[in-house]
């Protein structure tokens, strides 16, 4: 194989075949390829796209190209959930001790935030002594014992994935469907769970900006899936909006405890409810009735919220937190945003809500920032809500005084007033199965 | 500027400014942008092409990107020529000595050759003593006293271009209208001249295989000379057969010199007349017709033959051996290939039969490859002969006796025989002015 050869079939429109994208990944990894071969591949992989095929040769190759994890011990209850990043998006610490309680196993690695948007590791830090890191036995141990674990992303996984994102993002590839679907799905096939739903975000603090979009991304995936073997599914989520009310790192954990204590912001327990469900049918093979109904007796059996202290107190965490939601610290710092005219929330951009909470502290715009897991946003209204001049619109807390002017500006930027009502976007505009 | 803008903006389809451009290719230049990003911008341009005033924008930002030459002492009577490279095109040592001898300024600089296509720099070092390397001050004074000096490429002119095609080669990023055209004209522009005539190949030999292509880019490359300030056109030639009957060094000197003492192949004689009465005809502002008349003049007249022998002398050559061309050697081993069946020549590849003649020791695979000047091929038959079986179609000339199997394979792999006559293309396709 010659990576020249590559760049002209691929430019040409041509098929790749499943050896050459094979060697490709293999020899970029190892770096024999330079990388300005593969910037030219990545950009005309952006204008020809690839076959069902070659992305699925690419993210098998990008899977296999370092650390695989073998949960073949727990058969096929292993059932893994990925998010193709939000705003205040807090459902894994949901969802994941409800299908824990019906008998899935929950092998889960999770990011960080960067950006506008926040990573479930951030979050679950808010537990004080809660450890993201863990040896492969600890956590192997934790899912044989608690039915799931949380950690950071740790070991060599997909180390392919790593260097071409990191070519992707300055070379303006990373918006090409079959080159996010290879990179989200090989890093799902090393974390090496059964059962995978995908929840893929549209709108506009989602990486896809209309439900047409996602829809062809969710497909996408799903294809994907399936031809590597996978049960999987997609449900395509409106991110129009934050998630719930909360925006920030303890506030977005207390929300999710409220969840599982069977409250809760209604949206947010309504995708919480269908991404558990379709966790559950996937995984231990339900009718999804089936599986709604035992979704919805662990909440409001307490089991869910009991699985939950149980998972937070085996990684080390204060259990006491989950039971008490008080003791979560708050920032030292608040205000109140308010309405500067009658009128409907005619629109609110969740990315700009996103920035201003990293502007209070929630969050990083570089990998090395600190995060104030105190900081955030509660937000009193959302899309769609009528106010009055001077009602309050949401509170923010921070730590850092100087910054809430900009945190404040940025907030009140995001959202449109009108005279009418919105239409409000379909909060689950579809499921593929 | 940030690069990544500029990929995403082209990307998109969107023109890049002026100023984007001029900082791009700089910033290229002095080693600030990565090869990483700038592969990627090819790549996108390759996709969406550029229009007239980036690619204007481009050129003129190559061109200025080293030194340049001044040619302003001799007005606006400078021209050069520029060949798009093919088999057996020995124009350069015929045009340049007609159009000299009718007032014209012919500073020149030429390159070698490599892969299947000749150089004129190694065609004229057939010449004993011919210097193809001056300083400044020597070649002005050539061009003062003779009215033309042809060397080879000095100095540091269009670094860019350079370092841009050098990534371009390794990216499959070659075949792109606009990018052709910024390379070609950077150097032409920088060269100095303040006329230009193309000579745009087309077919099996040439770089564009249809004439539809050659002439987009003829036209393409007329409009950016144009845009920046210069007199000229552009013919585009036949180039499905070798031009002439010989191929290699001296043989290809040795067919000039015929055309210029009046006789030679009639499509060589044909497309040097054509090439040397645009020239007269742009630097001089003479009607077509006119100096069509004076270059039949400067032939019949011997004018034309006697200029070659005072510019090869004035370069250090041994002018004999265009009085007595039956001095330049000879190779030892020679071969006649004949026909292996009766019919006509249908096609013949000029790529491959240039491919022959670099395995006979006429040229170079890679920059470091020695040459042959005795070396060569003399076609005896072209497309569109009518041969026997056993009949001579071409005699091959090298002093490797171990090459002739493998040159004799490739010339004749490259012919088509067919009992139907072919139609010929046409050897002067269009000129564009």
């Amino acid at each position: 194989m010659r990576m020249y050869d590559l760049i002209t079939k691929k430019k040409r429109g041509e098929e790749l075949s499943e050896s050459e994208i094979y060697e490709f990944i293999g020899g970029y990894t190892r770096g024999e390829i330079p990388d300005y071969q593969v910037s030219a591949l990545m950009m005309a992989i952006y204008f020809r796209g690839m076959t069902d095929a070659e992305t699925a040769a690419m993210t098998m190759a990008m899977a296999q190209s370092g650390d695989t994890v073998d949960l073949s011990e727990f058969g096929a209850l292993t059932v893994d959930k990925h998010s193709t990043g939000g705003v205040g998006d807090k459902t894994t610490p949901v969802i994941a001790p409800i299908v824990a309680t019906l008998g899935c196993k929950v092998a889960k690695m999770s990011g960080r935030g960067l950006g506008h948007t926040g990573g479930t590791v951030d979050k679950l830090e808010s537990f004080p002594g809660y450890k993201t890191s863990m040896d492969s036995e600890e956590f192997f141990d934790c899912v044989r014992r608690c039915g799931m674990a949380v950690i950071g992303q740790s070991g060599n996984l997909a180390p392919a994935d790593k260097k071409l994102y990191a070519l992707r993002d300055v070379t303006a590839t990373v918006d090409s469907i079959p080159l996010i679907t290879a990179s989200v799905m090989s890093k799902k096939l090393a974390a090496g769970s059964h059962s995978i739903v995908l929840d893929v975000k549209y709108g506009s603090g989602g990486f896809m900006k209309t439900p047409e979009d996602a829809e062809k991304l969710a497909r996408g995936m799903v294809e994907i899936g399936k031809r590597c073997g996978r049960n999987i599914a997609a449900l395509i989520t409106s991110m129009d909006i934050p998630l719930g009310f909360g925006i920030g790192n303890s506030i977005e954990i207390k929300e999710a405890i409220e969840v599982l204590s069977g409250r809760g912001p209604e949206d947010l327990r309504t995708v919480c409810i269908s991404l558990a469900t379709e966790m559950a049918s996937l995984s231990l093979g339900l009718e999804r009735e089936e599986a709604r109904g035992a979704v919805l007796d662990a909440i409001e059996s307490g089991r869910a919220l009991a699985k939950m202290k149980e998972w937070i107190g085996a990684q080390g965490g204060d259990a006491a937190f989950a039971e008490d939601t008080s003791l979560f610290p708050l920032a030292e710092f608040e205000r109140q945003v308010t309405a500067p005219t009658d009128g409907y929330i005619y629109s609110m951009d969740a990315e700009r809500v996103g920035i201003a909470s990293v502007v209070l502290g929630a969050g990083r715009m570089t990998k090395d920032d600190e995060i104030d897991h105190s900081a955030g946003i509660i937000l009193a209204k959302k899309t769609g809500d009528r106010v009055k001049k001077g009602e309050v619109i949401a509170t923010l807390y921070t730590n850092r005084e100087a910054k809430l002017d900009e945190a404040e500006r940025e907030v009140l930027g995001a959202i449109r007033f009108s005279d009418n009502e919105p239409e409000m976007p379909a909060l689950i505009y579809k499921t593929i199965r």
